[in-house]
């Protein structure tokens, strides 16, 4: 089959590989019908160093082709959601839907462990991991959607909830990416009255503003903060979505929060030290977020994906071939797509 | 009057100055029957430079002598509690509650604001600020308890509150001041099923025991983190309420909370940057706390006071007349005493 590696800073290739086999009786192959291009792929696509290649991609959508015999809850022929991480589904961690902290769990593309951007891939702890939607075919066209539950709706999602989004409040989304709008949809729908989305790429902002957005700030820095203070009575916003995961981001959210508020990072944060004393201290600004556990809201988010209500899939702007994914790599680093959608 | 004024580090002195009086219609005028120390008031006796003489104290019980005429909540021979901040109690933070961010509120000890530490104060916005309790004279046993209101059992109790404490869970209490007990206590009064204590006093653990704590680690760095992990099912804490304010305490949050689970400060920091990235990130561990909004659990708290089913005035082991005060801050400095009563 054919599958995606990295080989190093800018090194994408497609490469015949091996088909997936069973190892373990709780595996299951999963032949991949959709997949797509993470803003994160692009943190090793700016930085991996060269040499040892590894299976790339962690979101994805399919049709079980085969289960070991220990696998119940999915059999052949099912389509499934495969959420961004693997989980054994059974340890305290799992029962208690934080799925991104399992005992047992790893990333696609470990060992042994194909990556999302192939045409098929084993999956460890089929049971724990993967989420079957019955009824789904491979040329629906809520493919785009599901797809994002794999991830990008489910990290916004993930910002919204663990900021404590309410009815009536001001929500402020810093970053116009996927997560960014998506996190938008999700405030939206927990019932945030204004929401304030701070970006300035004027096709994503108008997407975020049909997925909820009520105000949308493109400046950047003081001014930035000045504006979203202003929007949101002078104080500041109830809930602040980080979802970017720089420093200036991180900034820019210190500086939007209001007092008694909560900064929520979904952005993986590419610094180790920031200001996190007296800053958050004195307002009591609480800080929240981190690696999304998505596997826990397929559930909650789906009815309305499938009925139509919220069509998150509209972050898919270009869709490419196996063949192309390396020309995906470059138009979502260009930024000339905002979310790239594989049809292998 | 006789009042406490900080001139520099480790000078402090009692001193005659004028008595109090109203100024704005919305003041009082409090006769303070009993103050204390702060751990708090620790920091300015370390590093205050000289030059600026400030009243000091923060936390009082006392007697309504005189109000402003649009004071309606308290009157002339009212016992009140203040907390450690003054509010308006009418601005949009202080109806959520959140008054230590009031608009237009402020220190004790500033401009035409007394002490706490005192014979009497001007109280501005009486309304906003007092809590009067019925019914209490000024030889009632429960004085120090309801001392600890105006501060230090309330900053326990927002630890607790803040973390999300819930029945059943596992707490760890880092720091076994005044704070860190009443965190204890107050964990105990949510619920939680074990509370690890972290500190090394055995006077103040062993209250801490009697507070609720079913288990008291007294190893620091590693050895305490490996110990409290042992404790706690090998993951860690669910709840981890730091009450120190120095950077090995929050180190040693980081290394005692389970993932998914959150770190309260109600010690302020005594840092700006922090580790702050992807340590609270991967594992969805929230960073929560603050200035302790104590106005807002005083009635939550009182009616255990008042009925001796709690004893949080336990916490003060040395009571000085107001001419003992200097003597006060060597004890509580030299660790010689745990917290210092004053009776004017």
């Amino acid at each position: 089959m054919r599958a995606t590696y990295i080989h190093g800073a800018g090194d994408i290739r497609i490469e015949t590989v091996p088909d997936p086999v069973l190892i373990d009786p709780t595996d299951a192959i999963v032949r991949i019908v959709r997949a797509c291009i993470c803003g994160s792929d692009l943190h090793p696509y700016h930085s991996k160093p060269a040499g040892n290649p590894r299976a790339i991609g962690h979101e994805f959508i399919g049709i079980v082709e085969d289960t070991g015999s220990a696998v119940h809850t999915v059999k052949r022929g099912d389509f499934v959601i495969a959420p961004f991480v693997w989980s054994d589904g059974t340890c305290e961690f799992c029962r208690e839907g934080l799925f991104t902290s399992c005992l047992h769990g790893g990333d696609w593309g470990d060992e042994n462990v194909g990556g999302g951007q192939g045409e098929a891939t084993r999956v460890p702890f089929a049971d724990g991991t993967l989420v079957p939607v019955p009824g789904i075919t491979e040329d629906s066209p809520l493919l785009p959607s599901l797809l994002t539950l794999s991830d990008v709706y489910g990290t916004g999602y993930h910002a919204a909830v663990t900021a404590g989004v309410r009815p009536g409040e001001t929500v402020a989304v810093i970053g116009d990416g996927a997560v960014g709008l998506l996190a938008v949809l999700a405030a939206k729908q927990l019932g945030a009255e204004r929401i304030i989305l701070m970006g300035r790429h004027q096709a994503r902002t108008d997407l975020g503003r049909e997925f909820g957005a009520t105000d949308v700030v493109s400046e950047r820095g003081e001014e930035g903060i000045a504006k979203v203070r202003e929007l949101s009575g002078g104080h500041g916003a109830h809930r602040v979505l980080e979802a970017v995961g720089f420093m200036p981001a991180y900034e820019q959210a210190l500086g939007v929060v209001r007092p008694g508020g909560a900064i929520s990072r979904v952005g993986v944060p590419q610094y180790a030290e920031a200001p996190a004393g007296r800053v958050l201290f004195s307002p009591n600004v609480t800080l929240t977020g981190g690696v999304a556990p998505v596997r826990k809201y397929i559930g909650t988010l789906l009815p309305a994906v499938l009925d139509g209500t919220v069509n998150p899939g509209r972050v898919f702007d270009k869709t490419v071939s196996i063949e192309d994914v390396p020309a995906g790599y470059v138009a979502m680093d260009e930024r000339t797509a905002l979310k790239v959608l594989i049809a292998p």
